[in-house]
């Protein structure tokens, strides 16, 4: 890769590194791990969704009680206040990535879009 | 957004947009799609690759029919030269937004990896 591109790439992973987001974002996320009750309600929620999605994308059946399992799963973590936070920051965190993305990648959706 | 992160993420899409492979695969796109019989081609072939693409996201069946027409139009692509440029340039590119993309997302993937 050219000197330039990664002067610039590495320029911009610093700036998230330093933004405010990623700053919450990690505290949220220290203060989870340090919770070993939260940490563990984290930790299967995470499993549950990864599970579910894995299934959707190899177009595998989802039981009712799949389902259900994983709606139970949403509301308990979203009663625990320091997962609710983390949550919250890791939405706030997400749609920066996109923003950052859609900047990044407009030579080339430019390019293949609609021009 | 911060202005910060903005900033560096247009710096990156102008370091991207000024870059040799970015100039070349622009160079590559615009000669296909300057000769119609190129252009049809790929196009064709890009249409059969999406469906493809399509149907195993959504877990339907990819009958022996589908496999060999795919085949066969990667050959055929293939012994166009002009599509056979763009094809290298396309990845050449792409892998250099792979690199970047490892480079811009450590902050993250240090955190959620294993630390
Ligand atoms: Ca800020
Ligand atoms: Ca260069």
């Amino acid at each position: 890769m050219a000197v330039n591109l990664y002067d610039s790439a590495y320029a911009l992973e610093k700036a998230i590194r330093e933004s405010d987001e990623y700053l919450h974002l990690k505290r949220m996320y220290d203060e989870v791990n340090a919770d070993p009750a939260a940490k563990s309600m984290f930790d299967q929620f995470r499993q549950i969704q990864m599970n579910l999605q894995q299934k959707q994308m190899m177009g595998q059946n989802i039981s009712e009680q799949e389902v259900q399992q994983a709606q139970a799963s949403v509301v308990q973590v979203q009663q625990n206040e320091k997962i609710f936070r983390l949550m919250e920051a890791e939405q706030r965190m997400s749609m920066i990535i996109n923003e950052i993305n859609q900047v990044v990648m407009k030579p080339l959706s430019e390019m293949y879009g609609g021009m």
